[in-house]
């Protein structure tokens, strides 16, 4: 046989809004250049600063629907009122090159893509307290209290599911959880079953004369 | 409930001879102070410099015998016709603690260990090529050839066995393999299984009112 292209890992982070996800994941992208990020599909409206095909793909409720009839998406959600979904045939194509993804999506879509891809490894971060998830919320000040008290109430039910992860990483200190998510990454590839195909040569040469 | 107290983490790494196994794990013992190596007892007679219940406890055979009679081991081995083996009593009660252990023990080790401790991880480490494993071994010129050859012989089933093991570290840079074995263990404790007894309290607040 050749050699076996290497595959990729995807990755599923999840975390209450707040929780600094989004910061995170954007510093480890600029860590690690064998991690890309999946850029959604969203049927919400575009806000200020938001570019079309690198924060989301923005689309029409008429064509997510489509998308959603002919199984374009890996996971899909309605969230508010809003559809999120991310495409499948780009995850599968760009872990086939041996690329790892990183999926920021909530706990339901980290369920359905557990499903159909289920050696994915999930992260979900936490803030250090529930006083720091509360402030948080409150404290960018820029939404209506029943907005802030919706959006708290869904990040109690997000952390409700944090269990259901393979890791948990407490965001208490940046740079602390930042190297615990990098530390997650790096051990991920030194996995026996990343490894060998990776290294089949060299464990056939270490092995002596069969 | 009282909060339960935290099970350290049983690490079993075995390697050939010849990979580096021995300055790597001091060095991560230097480098995390809540990981603590197991002495192990051995049969075979005490080199210079060495020092009995650091290096190895060293005991007769008539001890060991009687040692693996009453179940006192882990793991034992007979290799070259000295007996090497892990007290299970010190191991069991030092995870107790919370401590993480570091077995350095070679594969046949490692599947008894896997069978009594399946929720060991165990990494395999290898040097970078067959002519750098080859180059090792003769190059301590401390030993007669056919010593040499023995040991090469060893090396060579002890690779065959690399892939029973959960991680495999490739030995090419020092500092990139220790870099690696660190990142193994800081990722072991953020699995959910670990971080959640830990974390119980903060995941209970963040859920909010059940």
């Amino acid at each position: 046989m050749s050699q076996a292209v290497e595959q990729g890992t995807l990755y599923v982070i999840s975390a209450p809004s707040g929780a600094g996800k989004t910061s995170l994941v954007a510093e480890m992208l600029r860590n690690d250049e064998k991690l890309g990020v999946s850029v959604s599909h969203t049927t919400r409206s575009m806000r200020e600063g938001e570019q079309n095909g690198v924060n989301y793909h923005f689309v029409s409720r008429t064509v997510f629907e489509a998308m959603i009839g002919e199984g374009d998406f890996l996971e899909h959600a309605d969230v508010f009122g809003n559809y999120y979904g991310t495409s499948q045939a780009w995850v599968r194509e760009t872990l086939a090159t041996g690329q790892d993804v990183i999926l920021e999506i909530d706990w339901q879509g980290a369920a359905q893509v557990r499903r159909l891809i289920p050696e994915c490894v999930s992260i979900f971060i936490v803030p250090p307290s529930p006083e720091v998830l509360r402030d948080r919320l409150v404290g960018r000040g820029t939404d209506a209290p029943e907005i802030v008290e919706r959006r708290l109430a869904e990040a109690e039910e997000e952390c409700r599911h944090a269990v259901e992860f393979d890791f948990l990483v407490v965001n208490d200190d940046f740079e602390a959880a930042l190297g615990d998510l990098l530390a997650i990454v790096r051990a991920q590839r030194l996995r026996m079953e990343v490894q060998q195909p990776r290294h089949r040569a060299l464990l056939a040469g270490l092995s002596g004369p069969a």
